[in-house]
């Protein structure tokens, strides 16, 4: 059974397939203002080329009127306007007649997914490229063909959005995606479509921590972002999110941070384990997403990385392959389900100290059952276990995961241990 | 073959099996007094019912005279004469006919051992019932029945001992035990014949330490026992032992303390190694006894808490058959070598420091043979060791648990090196 | 293929056999004077006897002119002039005749290795010894036997050498090793050779660390040498190797430091891990050579032992066995190029910090291709490793572990990283 939320966030994917976006251009612009339209809080930034940013400045800004491949009989070939993966990414202009042969260096294509278009881009290089499946190239007969190519490659701006939910406390949680990824529907529409889901769910959560939710270019995006937030986000940031690939039902996978030890390992690590059972873990050598930047030595935020599906590891993954069919309501709400399930235990998890030596008399409290027999005292485990270990030291995941349980176990007992006052919160 | 002092424990078992124990009254009383005739410094204390002690107060005394089903034939049923048991333990008086559909409800037994009276109690909800055996249960026939029950709960006082045996140090070794089970062998008067044994051993060796022996009824004695001691026993316990279920001889087990960390975890599992070999190991999730007290934060003693068959794991425990015969001499003895070398352990076990740089030349100090061929050197590696690695960081259990060896065979040769001045003790 | 390097340890090793080397005397100064002849900055030290070194005392000088067994008709056995093992090491001058009944207290044979002189000494209890094969003792028969010893045991003084070879830094790397066994090859000539062979490379080496290497008779000697050098090596030495046994080709093995957690160990481990795949590891109760001085508590070095095939575990071990054909080129090449690869970890290895948030574009910097397909940035993984855990806290051995890789996999792409200012090493 789907769920609305599910459906929700499938249609978003479905709407925004067919815009070309790249880490720059008009694709980029109309799928934010497309988000901002279900999240209206979203603010969308323009930061002109030439913009230094650490190591890197912001590129021009690339935009594709039309492009395509044509023999001499007027019959066209990776036709920019039936599928933008048809064109390397940021490909210069080009009008030019060249024989089969002189073309071949411009052309890509996967020998063993023929019916695969693959995605290349070649941002700081300049060049032209065409991609198509391996069965269209093989139908290019030797001959003069026309690269055309109407594009512009020229100073403008990178855009990116963010939104920042404020709460109780100006400790931050990070959420991050990004949308530079032409038409492909795992990678990437699924992440901007769960974020924002998550986005409006939060708006009308009771919230102890600030969100802040990225909507950013890979790469060069993050590491802008990064240029004019760090000192904020450092000071703030208890735990974040790198969100990718989260939109198919065949995986949960989780990519440690550089160290694999932040608050944001533990949290996920802990959700993973309890919602998904068996899910699949990797090193911070398979990175290969934004969480290079934030992981970075310098930045080194708090963040995991969650998939579906890591990239890379699919067999549609960056090709024409990943389209709509790889991507499905149930697995877009399982995906929602365990940030949500992170963010809740975020909300709930500290540090808190019993106010009396020795077990209470939890019954006196109205906590308890009173006969003793053999067998009794089961029920009550959580309550008992989360007062025994309530130290000051651990934290409610440490007891979750010392008695191997999810720590939403722990939730409404919690609740009763401070609302009767045998319990109280650390400071600090 | 069994030592005379296992038969001894054995005997006090015997002879203290008929009192009617319970968290309060006579029963306590007497049996406190007769370990005082074997332990004369033992210290008696009464608390007055109504005493705060941090979130409980001390009960009403309970005293039984005399209690029976009885039909109206005048067959007695359940009777208190015939075994304690039989009585909910803090069952208040009563005297009344009911249909025995009316008594069903006040009704204990257990179909899957039908030869066994089992043990309950209802120590803080008023009411009253009879445990029995399913066989006897199962021959009451529809009829009118007389529950009565001649007893007394009023305000009286909580019974509890302890001794203190002072050594060199003020700082203390705790063993703790409960006697507030009625009729029942292992658990517990195991434990207080146990403690009491090592009470008479420890009076008459030599001590560094400090040693608090408490005989204390379970939960109320020992939140009673702490609410007026904590600051002392926080400030001098090095290592406590809560002692339970120690008298038959199936097995040998180890329950850690709340984080498995103290030292008394340390000596307990170290010693049981050795002793022991194999040994049943659990964590503080199956806590159960007064380790549920000394190990809860705010009181957080370094209790860890040894048992032969620990409580609930054996086929007799909490009942009528939880009797002599579950218990035996060596059992006892096995229970008390295991808790005489955690003290030999205690005893001896500090950091040292060598008191020159390199091997000494062992055999000027008379400490070493000469002639160096292949395959000398392999019986002083005891020597040789404790002095390479007393570094003043290392105890002489992390030592000799480096070298795979019990404490005890670094006995001797500790004194060796301190009589000729090669190493000293660390201060602090 | 031998090296020529490997040739030329071979060679000083035959050269050397003959010697009578033991903890003192004139075959250890002709010994370190035939090593000064190839390692001209080496130092020679004559100490004289009575001085005292920590416990001990700089024993009386030892030197053999000559020393067999004769019977009634002339015939030799254990004759000092066929192998010098024949002689207990440190045996006084006798000129008896005895019974061979009461000569047999002073014979030593193997019965499980008829062919082999056992190695044995007596260096401090007075007495007299001959060691002979079982072979040559079985044709003893009864009758009178002449034990003639015609040796100097008296005042003079104990040889040790060492050379410093300074570096850039006063910051130290120990070798030490050990020439005072008579003619055995493995255990030990391999020993000086190898550092001998190391010293001469050292001295052409660019060097950021200054370099101790040690040639002492065992024990004695580094007690000795410790005893007059040790606050300068404990205040300079970053990392030690106590070199012995490093000529056959059976085995590479690692003895551990006293808690197995130093630099050298770190080191040492690596090296191995890579370059011998498997090799034997063992702990410190393992321990036989100089590394009880060095890692003893009041001295404390980071000081880890290696070896090819360890002392102790071989068949030849302290026989006349261990001869020339137990090393060869081959096997103490491959000592030197393990201690070598050591040295050349421990000159490259620091912590560095990225000097940018985020990732760098490497690709300005020269150091990244630029097209981004499916499959690319493989051969870039050290690069970008070795920046992304240049935090700081990592050095490049940590991050070379952590990766799995030997650390030599990161020199270069340190370099170009240094060179191009995107790291920056800590100080401190």
């Amino acid at each position: 059974m789907t769920s609305s939320r599910g459906d929700d966030m499938y249609a978003w994917i479905r709407d925004l397939m067919p815009l070309n976006r790249s880490i720059t251009g008009d694709g980029v612009r109309q799928t934010l203002r497309y988000l901002q339209d279900r999240l209206p809080d979203l603010e969308i930034y323009e930061v002109p080329s030439g913009t230094p940013a650490f190591d890197w400045v912001v590129p021009d800004e690339w935009n594709v009127r039309e492009a395509y491949l044509e023999d001499e009989t007027g019959h066209r070939f990776a036709d920019f306007s039936r599928h933008n993966l048809h064109l390397v990414g940021y490909s210069e202009p080009v009008d030019q007649w060249l024989t089969l042969e002189e073309l071949q260096p411009h052309l890509y294509s996967l020998a063993d997914k023929p019916d695969a278009i693959p995605y290349v881009t070649s941002y700081y290089q300049r060049g032209w490229g065409f991609c198509l499946s391996h069965a269209e190239r093989q139908k290019m007969k030797p001959g003069r063909y026309r690269a055309y190519i109407d594009a512009t490659l020229k100073p403008g701006h990178l855009t990116y959005g963010d939104v920042v939910i404020a709460g109780e406390s100006n400790r931050e949680v990070l959420l991050s995606t990004y949308m530079c990824h032409p038409s492909m529907a795992n990678n990437e529409l699924s992440g901007p479509a769960v974020v924002t889901a998550l986005g409006r769910w939060l708006q009308e959560a009771d919230r102890k921590f600030t969100y802040r939710l990225v909507f950013v270019p890979e790469t060069i995006g993050s590491i802008t972002y990064l240029s004019r937030n760090l000192e904020i986000m450092k000071t703030n940031t208890v735990a974040g999110f790198q969100v990718t690939c989260v939109g198919d039902d065949r995986a949960y996978s989780y990519l440690e941070s550089r160290l694999g030890n932040t608050y944001a390992d533990r949290i996920l690590r802990h959700v993973l384990h309890h919602h998904a059972g068996a899910y699949d873990s990797y090193d911070f050598t398979n990175r290969g997403s934004d969480e290079r930047q934030y992981c970075s030595p310098g930045v080194d935020l708090p963040v995991a990385t969650f998939c579906r599906s890591k990239f890379g590891t699919y067999p549609e993954y960056h090709t024409s392959l990943d389209d709509l069919s790889v991507v499905s309501a149930e697995g877009l709400q399982g995906a929602f389900d365990v940030l949500k399930q992170c963010i809740e235990a975020i909300e709930v998890n500290a540090r808190y100290q019993a106010t009396i030596p020795c077990e209470p008399r939890f019954g006196k409290h109205g906590l308890y059952p009173n006969v003793d027999t053999v067998g009794s005292g089961i029920d009550i485990r959580p309550l008992r276990d989360l007062y025994a270990y309530s130290d000051g030291d651990h934290d409610v995941l440490d007891i979750a995961e010392r008695m191997g349980r999810p720590i939403s176990d722990y939730f409404a007992v919690l609740n009763s241990l401070l609302n009767v006052g045998l319990i109280k919160p650390c400071v600090g």
